[in-house]
C-alpha cells in the first residue's frame, strides 16, 4: 500500500487506498472486531445479572470480557460481579455510593449528584415512611440536604406531581371502594370505559393502591382489578398480618412478595373478574380461618 | 372551736364542728380560695397568648399569678412568657424538646417520649416532605429512632389510615375535578349529598387538597368548594407561584396564609357558590395578569 486517504461526506466513510501495483480484490478483505470501547462494567442496584434485561440479552459477550462490579443492597443479590459491594444495610444503593463517593475526596459530592443520591434514598424508602427506614439513611439524607441536595424540587416531581387524569382515574377508583368484613377484604375496579374516560393511561393506576386503598383501616387485603385493555384483567393485591399476597397472586398464575402481588387475567371483563376472582378469595381466607392461621 | 371532725358520704364532704359554746351561725361563714394546685404554666407551639383559647378565656387569672415558660418554633411568637426557648429555625416544638430533654439527663428520652416527639416532627415536615425539612430534623429524627422511637407505627397512624367513608368522598371530589388553564386554575366540588352518599363527616376533606388536588401540574390556583351543611359552603385554595392565597380568600370573607387559606360561603347552594367564586377568581386573576404581576 502506497497511500491511504479518507474523508466523510454525507455521514458516508470513504477510505481511498492507493496499491504500489496492481489492483485492490475485494474478495481479500477481511474484518476483524476491534475491542469494545469500555474498560468496565458497573452494575448498580441489581440482584442479578438477568435483571439487567436486554442490555444483558444483547451484549452477553462484553459481560464475560470486561471487569464487573456489582453495587447492590437487595437480600436476594448473587455477588455475579468480579468486586461485590453488597451492604444489605443499607436502604438504597444510593446511600452506599455516598459512603463510596466521599471516599473519592472531600469535594466529589457536588449539588447536583448530592440531589441524584438523595432522589434513590427518598424513592427507595417512600419518603421515610417504608419500614426499611434506618436512622443512618436519615442521618445520610440530613448530609446531602447539606451538601445542596435540591430536596423540594424531588419532594415536588417525585411525589406532588399528578396529572389530572390519573386523579379522575383515582377518583373513579376510589367512589367504588367496596368492604367485604368477614374476609377481611377491601377492593375495588377500573374498567376500560374509567380509563377512557379520565383519559387516563395504563400507567396512571401506579401508586394508587399503595397511596390510598392500603390505608384503608381494619383490612388484611386490599385488590385493585383494573382493565387496562379491553377484556385484559391486572389484579393488584396488598396484604397485612402475616398473609402471604404471593400466594393469593398464584391462585391467578401471578406472584409477587410476601405483602405485595399481582396477576393477569385474560379474556375476561371486568364484572367476571371480579365475581371470580373474590370466589377464590374468600374461599382461600376461609381455609385460612379454618386451618387457624387467621383469627 | 373545740373539736373538728369529717366524713365523706355518697360523695359528700361533710364537716363536723363542735363549738366550745354557743352555735355556730351559718352567717358568719366566710369562703376564701385556696391557691390554684398548679406551680407554673408551660406552653408550647403556640405564638400568642390567645391561641390558647378557651384553656386561656376561663383561666385568665391563673396565667397572670403563675410563671409561664413559653416554647415554640413559629416566627409569629409574641415571647408572651416569663421565660421564652423559641427557636425560629426548629421544624417543630418537638425538635426543640429533644434538645432540653437531653439537657435533663442521658436516660430522659425513653421509647414512649421518643416516639412522641418524633411524631411532632414527623407531621411538622409533612414525613419530611415539607420545604422546613432541614437536616437538623432529619438528623434528629434518626437520632430518636436510635432511641426506639416506633416509627412505623406512627407513620401507620398518622397517613397509612384513612376511613372508608373518607376515601370515597375523596374519590367524588377527584372524579369531578376540572381546569381552566386561561386563569392557572384547578377547582372540584362536593355537595351534601356526597357527604351522604359516602357516609362521610365534615373532618373527612381534611387533606384531600394537600395530598391529592395540590399535585395537579401547571396550575397556579387549587380549590375545593364543599358543601358540609346544607348551603353553607366552605373553601380552601391552595397557592402557588407568588401568588396570595390569603388575598383570594379575603374577596370571600376569609383569610389564611400566603400558599394555602379558606373562607365560608352562607346560604348558597353549590352551584351558586362554585359560578359565584370561580367569577370573582377569575376576574382577580385578570387584573394579577394585566397588573404585570403574573405572566
Amino acid at each position: 500500500v502506497d497511500k491511504l486517504r479518507y474523508n466523510i461526506i454525507d455521514k458516508k466513510l470513504k477510505i481511498i487506498i492507493t496499491p504500489k501495483e496492481g489492483k485492490l480484490d475485494p474478495s481479500q478483505l477481511t474484518f476483524d472486531e476491534g475491542k469494545p470501547p469500555f474498560d468496565l462494567i458497573l452494575m448498580l442496584d441489581a440482584a442479578n445479572i438477568e435483571q439487567l434485561g436486554e442490555m444483558y440479552d444483547q451484549n452477553t459477550e462484553l459481560f464475560f470480557n470486561l471487569p464487573t462490579i456489582n453495587i447492590d443492597h437487595h437480600a436476594s443479590n448473587e455477588y455475579f460481579g468480579k468486586i461485590n459491594l453488597v451492604d444489605l444495610t443499607a436502604t438504597s444503593t444510593c446511600e452506599i455510593l455516598v459512603a463510596l463517593f466521599e471516599s473519592f475526596g472531600e469535594k466529589t459530592i457536588d449539588e447536583t449528584i448530592a440531589t441524584c443520591l438523595l432522589t434513590g434514598i427518598i424513592t427507595d424508602t417512600g419518603s421515610f415512611q417504608n419500614s426499611n427506614t434506618t436512622p443512618k439513611s436519615l442521618s445520610i439524607a440530613a448530609q446531602l440536604i447539606g451538601l445542596g441536595a435540591h430536596q423540594q424540587e424531588i419532594i415536588q416531581h417525585v411525589f406532588k406531581t399528578k396529572p389530572l387524569s390519573m386523579l379522575k382515574l383515582w377518583g373513579k377508583a376510589l367512589t367504588d371502594i367496596q368492604r367485604d368484613a368477614k374476609h377481611s377484604l377491601v377492593w375495588t375496579t377500573l374498567n376500560h370505559k374509567d380509563f377512557e374516560e379520565a383519559n387516563a393511561t395504563k400507567e396512571d393506576t401506579t401508586g394508587l393502591i399503595n397511596d390510598l386503598l392500603s390505608s384503608a383501616p381494619d383490612t388484611n387485603i386490599v385488590l385493585l382489578l383494573s382493565e387496562k385493555e379491553p377484556r385484559m384483567i391486572h389484579g393488584s393485591i396488598r396484604t397485612r398480618e402475616g398473609i402471604d399476597a404471593a400466594k393469593i397472586a398464584g391462585l391467578f398464575g401471578g406472584g409477587g412478595h410476601t405483602g405485595a402481588a399481582g396477576f393477569v387475567l385474560q379474556d375476561k371483563d371486568i364484572k367476571e373478574a371480579e365475581k371470580f376472582v373474590l370466589k377464590q378469595i374468600r374461599t382461600y381466607q376461609e381455609r385460612e380461618i379454618k386451618g387457624g392461621k387467621v383469627e
